[in-house]
């Protein structure tokens, strides 16, 4: 049995199991690409958790993750390039396809959003060096608007784009469905990313109606109202054909046993995800 | 006493008074400008709530709110355009300056948004006319990315200025600071609206860090991370000047006395929301 195309968040099942176990449960399953979290790698230490991953042959698709650059100093912003610099050396220790960047909101108590984002821009700037010396690309990934403010302050792929543009290269776009899909200007952008060949991942869940909590309700591929089908189309023909990467964040999929969780995801993965 | 240049949308007092009570309560604080919603003049009937508030010699910065215009089938479309127009015949009624349009999300079942966004221009083309019959400006209010599944799928200040240029004339926009501060273009796109002549109301509050509810945790002005001073300086910047208009949803404001809620509405309004 395989499963192919298809990765998983280890965020998915991070109250169910460590990275080892999480890790075997996908290789059971036939599924052959993880993207772990750092606090999963580290718990698990960084070279026994690429030993993990080598021996059950899994793509990594990503390291989640890195960012969170503003601050309200200049020492606070040189401690998070610092770590995200770890980041990346640990991203290349599991074999990580990209360092996945949530690159954080607005300094404490600030209400200047542009600043934030020239904090951002500058931040990543300072990692580049580090990022091509490591060989792992940086994967700026647009969140939701409901974050701006305490998670991340690059909110649509238009920016994020205008940002790698900006960057040069060593930089590209992990580009999450949940947070993107209401953008009008969704699919033209993706075939913009495209033709930068910025496209690092493909992050894929979907969104519920209602949606009861900001941040932990993320729903299950089929369960809400993204077009999951269509999105996936336009992300191949802007020409990434990598795994689509499954990441629930949802106390609900968390109650549930592990195995019923990946058994569902690759059964929605089949049903809703594949272009026509 | 007079509060220049604020109204308040009495949503922000709803749980407190009826259209009366919180009109009276408005004009004893000095405030001159007022928003009610469609079910508070309603219960208190349409040619009473005219009278009260010409009585207290409110100017009516709007009336909330049309919209909703998607729907499953045509006759469902066709009942949310006689809906509406019912909405303008109340906004000419009470002498509001708009019908704020809340534009409505996906039909039911459906996950095409485009299609949905289609529907909501069509919607409104359909009450242009009878807009321009009774003298009141259909306001498209562009709503937060989190509501675009379900009440809103216009989501950026730029999208709602395309449909008002394919619509033509009658048709502006209402510019809520809490659905649009995250915009990287957000000050681009209000100097576009004012170049167009396409701002009928501006409206206040803050967006709060953590937010609580999708709906029910807007913030008092100073209470969050919206920089109002500079928006409002960009927005009379576009050529208007009408009142700023203060709508909170908030289970927290609507806990507080009546009075309480409006004495720091003006405090806050002098304090936070004037431009330099």
């Amino acid at each position: 049995m395989s499963v192919d195309g298809l990765s998983i968040n280890l965020a998915t099942v991070r109250e169910q199991w460590n990275l080892r176990e999480a890790v075997e449960a996908c290789a059971r399953m036939g599924i052959s690409a993880v993207d772990p979290w750092r606090d999963q790698v580290q718990k698990q230490g960084v070279a026994e958790s690429a030993r993990i991953l080598k021996d059950n042959g899994m793509r990594v698709t990503g390291l989640c993750r890195g960012g969170f650059f503003p601050a309200p100093d200049a020492a606070g912003r040189a401690a998070a390039i610092d770590e995200n610099k770890r980041a990346l050396d640990e991203a290349a220790a599991i074999g990580a396809e990209c360092l996945v960047l949530v690159v954080g909101g607005l300094p404490a108590g600030s209400r200047d959003i542009a600043g934030a984002r020239t904090m951002v821009s500058e931040g990543i700037d300072a990692c580049r060096a580090h990022a091509r010396a490591v060989g792992v690309p940086l994967g700026i990934e647009p969140l939701h608007p409901m974050y701006a403010a305490d998670r991340a302050c690059v909110n649509t792929l238009g920016q994020a784009l205008d940002m790698c543009d900006q960057l040069g290269a060593d930089v590209g776009v992990v580009i999450d469905v949940y947070h993107l899909w209401w953008d009008p200007e969704f699919e033209a952008q993706i075939a913009r990313a495209g033709r930068g060949n910025r496209i690092l991942a493909h992050h894929i869940c979907d969104w519920l109606v209602p949606t009861k909590d900001l941040l932990l309700d993320r729903g299950m591929m089929g369960d809400g109202v993204i077009d999951l089908r269509r999105i996936r189309a336009a992300v191949e023909a802007a020409g990434f054909h990598g795994p689509q990467e499954v990441e629930i964040l949802s106390t609900e999929w968390w109650k549930r046993p592990g195995e019923e969780v990946l058994a569902t995801c690759v059964e929605r993965f089949k049903e809703f995800c594949q272009p026509e």
